[in-house]
Order: structure tokens, then sequence, then C-alpha cells
């Protein structure tokens, strides 16, 4: 039996880790576990990366304790605007949607883009007509309120307009039994955001990335410095091109790249033979990875 | 002195070679010339890359001739919907909007993203007020009419619904005597688009990239193929971890990936030495480039 891996990230540097109770520790850990197995589950009952990468970000963005989803941060104009992707690293093919409002399950709808269009990204009203049309979940306001996140846009609203604080993401990587790979990551911006702006999760190449001759990558953190570096595509050409390991890959981009252009944030990855790299260069980041060989890894501090 | 050199285009594959009647060829090959002459003026009067890529750009936006600005296509809903990008190869920085309306000249636009905020993508309206708050420069609808493009529109509609035809693009690279490198690349979509899609042209990485110690970037064709194959920043990988020259890069990713995948397009790109390459695999791509050392290239047809 070939090895296969489901990798999941919650998002970094989003908390401070002395925010992080004991008693708010077990809950996210409980959390990561519900998502890692879920997703897990597909890959031993022979599911594909595809529905496996999907799947686990559909929990994480159900679950109202990370920012994307049902948990989105609320943009400057107190509401939610979503982004998500998936990729497939056999076909090659992605899907993306960016500053979608009221979808339940951005990822499901960039699935969808995937899936029924010859086209990669589809933003605003427009993806949600296109969402509307495939009989896509979507929900009222009321179901991304959150009072955490409504206070903690009411506090950097007194701080500095459109700050670039709160790098809330998720994210999943997954390598099948059938050597097939692919990622996904979905966010809810950041709190206070403005102007439309779009960060690297949506962005193929930056902050999503799947190609089955080497790897599949799901980011996370500071966008604007993973959009510069093309991090998840990076991480591939140092494989492809200079034959790097997947860890060494993650490490060059995410702790000298990144973390010296001034980014913080990190990355989740998969390779061919089903290793796992979860690397970050700050203080927080909610992490875990299970593979058919019995490896696990579960965090959130360094 | 060191060698500069700038490189346009002008899109690729929108149009039959057989609707190139001698006359009209005149017309693009003066308009050409006239975008590579206002911005190669500069490199020599010591402008730098950046300011030399963005004012060619702006020419070929407000020439009706190109697909962006003035001459943008009209979408789905009969309006122009509108992306751009810059990215400066000194600083890594990059700024891009996408789905901008009335915005005279969408890379104006990019320009302020890259010089007055932290953010990389700005969308729609958010974008636009954003603009607004600079004194950018708006214009009324009518200003974005033109007869030729409305036509296009109908002749589409007729066909298949947001169909995929229609690739106009316009872009330039610069090296300046500084050593610094620019892309710029602007567009108004494809004919009859749809639901809010956004292509390769406001991606760094995919349809723009710029890094001093390679090259500069600027992609236009089927955007979707373009974005899946992060086509502007493989350029660079391919130089910068396999040791490629330039042109064998371009080669690469236009001849065989992009071409392999079926997607249709081209790229210009600059190096470090002021080589330009100016690469397609369609029937026609408006091009044109110069450098300090009095090499020249101009085409139309392969």
């Amino acid at each position: 039996m070939n090895n296969f891996t489901l990798a999941i990230h919650g998002g970094s540097c989003w908390i401070a880790p002395a925010e992080i109770t004991p008693e708010r520790e077990k809950i996210f850990y409980a959390a990561l576990d519900e998502a890692l197995t879920t997703g897990f589950d597909l890959l031993v009952r022979g599911g594909t990366a595809l529905d496996a990468a999907q799947t686990a970000v559909m929990y994480l963005e159900d679950n109202p304790l990370f920012n994307a989803g049902r948990g989105s941060a609320f943009n400057y104009n107190q509401f939610h605007e979503m982004d998500a992707a998936i990729m497939c690293g056999q076909r090659g093919r992605a899907g993306a949607v960016a500053n979608v409002r009221n979808v339940r399950n951005p990822v499901a709808l960039a699935r969808m883009v995937l899936d029924k269009t010859n086209n990669v990204l589809l933003t605003g009203q427009g993806a949600e007509a296109f969402g509307r049309e495939h009989n896509l979940r979507f929900e009222e306001d009321a179901y991304f309120y959150t009072e955490e996140r409504f206070q903690e846009l009411q506090r950097t609203k007194r701080q500095a307009p459109a700050c670039n604080t709160g790098k809330g993401t998720v994210g999943a990587v997954a390598l099948d039994m059938f050597g097939n790979m692919a990622a996904a990551t979905s966010t809810g911006g950041f709190p206070n955001k403005n102007y439309g702006r779009i960060g690297d999760s949506p962005i193929i190449g930056s902050g999503t990335y799947a190609n089955n001759r080497a790897c599949a990558v799901s980011c996370t953190g500071d966008g604007e410095y993973f959009m510069q570096a093309v991090a998840a595509y990076d991480v591939y050409c140092l494989m492809e091109y200079k034959g790097l390991s997947l860890r060494e890959a993650c490490e060059l981009v995410v702790l000298d790249k990144i973390n010296n252009a001034g980014g913080k944030g990190g990355m989740i990855a998969v390779d061919t033979q089903g290793n796992a790299a979860l690397v970050f260069n700050c203080d927080v980041m909610f992490r875990a990875s299970k593979d058919a060989r019995g490896e696990c890894q579960m965090g959130i501090l360094p």
C-alpha cells in the first residue's frame, strides 16, 4: 500500500500565546483532531486527496473557532468577505473565489469553479451568482456572527484603519493512496480589511498550490508577503528544479525568504512520499498531520 | 553605461491574421512604435524601469486599438471591468487591481496600491474608492465605448455564454540604467466574461513578475492556463534555480508547458543583461522591444 497523508492548519499568528489558556488549548486540540480525523478517514476509505482536503477545510470553516467560513473576521464595513482556493495536483486544475459573502463553505464554491467551469478565479457577486445557480448553501449574516470577532473588530477600529493584523486562515493538503495530491485554503480575511483587499489564500502559486510531481502546499500569515514571494509555487520550484527536500524547501521560503522580508506566517505541505512539513516563523500556528504509516503531529506553539 | 531595455506587448491571439489588412497593420505598427518610444525615452533620460513600464502601458491603455483601458472588452453585463498589476524588481513590491470600472488607467491605480498601501491586490468598488481618495482619473462609460468592441460582444453573445475568447492584454517590462527591473500588465478581460472572473494579468507570479536577480515578465493569452502554470514566476525559477537563459526559460514555459496543457498565448521578458525575449505559441502577438545597444524588434505575426 502507498503512503497517504493529510495535514491541516487553523492559521498562524492570529492569537497571542498568552491567550491560549489550558481550557482553550483543549478546545483547539479537539477541533484540530476532529478536522484531521474527518479528512483522514476519507483517505483511509480510498477517498481522493481533493475530497479529503476539501472535507477538512469545510470542517474548519464550520467551526467558529477559526477565521474562515462561520468564524470569519468582520471587515471594515462590518460584514464578512471570504476567499478560498482548491487545486488538484493530478490535473493541474484549480478553482478559487474571492470576496464572497454569505457562502457557508467558500472552499465548496472554489471546488465548483474547479469542477464546473474553465475559469480559475471568480469574485464577489458574480461568484455568488454562480454558486446560487449550482445550489450552493448560503447562510444569513447572523450565521457568521461571533461575539469574539465583533469585539476584535471594535478593538482593531480603535487602532489604525485597515491594519493588517489577525492572519486567520485554514487549510489542508493531502496525498491519497493513488499518489494524487491536493491543496485547499480558506480565509475570512483580517479584521477591518478594506478596499476589496484580496490576500494570498485564493491566489494559485501564492497561498495554494498542488502538483503531483512534487508537493501540495497551503499557506497562512501576512498575505502580501506570501503573494510577493509566490510562496507555495516557490516550494515546488525549489524541489523540482533545485532538488531540495520538502522540509528544506518550506524552511527556505518561510524561515529565510519571507522572514528576511519581514513577513510572519507559515505553511503546511506534503510530498510524493507522504512526508508532511509544518513550518512557521511566528509564535503560534494551529497545525496537525497524520499519515498511513502512523506518523502523527499536532501543535499550536513552536 | 549599463544596457537598458524596454519590451512591450499589445496582446496575443485576439485577432485573426487575415483581419490584419495592410492598412490596419500600419496603424498597429505606429501604435506599437509610439508606445515603445514613449517608454524608452524615459529610460534614456535616466528614468526608472517602474516609470517606463507604467508609461508604456498607459499609452496602450489610452489607445482604443488594444483591449485595456479605453479599448477594453465589454463583459457579459455590457460594461468594462479591468485588471492591472505592476511590480518593482528592486524592492519585490507589487500593486494590483481587479474588476475596476471607469478607471482611465488601471495600471496607474495598481501603481498607487504599490506606492501608498501595504496591500498587493485591491478589487472592485473598494479599489475604486481607494483611487478616488487619491485623485485618480476616472472616465464616464462613454469613454470606454468602441463600436468594434460592442460588435465583438454581440458576436460573442450569439455563440456560447462567457466563452473564453479574445485574449487582449497589454504589458511592458523594463530594465533601467541602474539595473532595476519592472513588469506591468493591464487588461479589459475577454468579451462576455461573467461571474467576476479574474485572469492572470493582476496575479503576481502568473501574469506579472519582476525580480532584479533575474528577470521581469508580462504575459498574455489564455489567463487560466497562465494562472495554473504560475507562468511568470516559473520563468524566474527556471533561470534562478536551474540556470536557464531568459529565452530558454520563456520557451520552456510557453512552447512546452502551456502549449502541452492546451493554452495559447505568449510573454515578453527582459533579463539583467538587457536581453529581451518575445515568445508566443499562437498566430498573433503584438510586440516590440528596444535596448540601449540599438537592438530593436517589432512584429505581429510569427
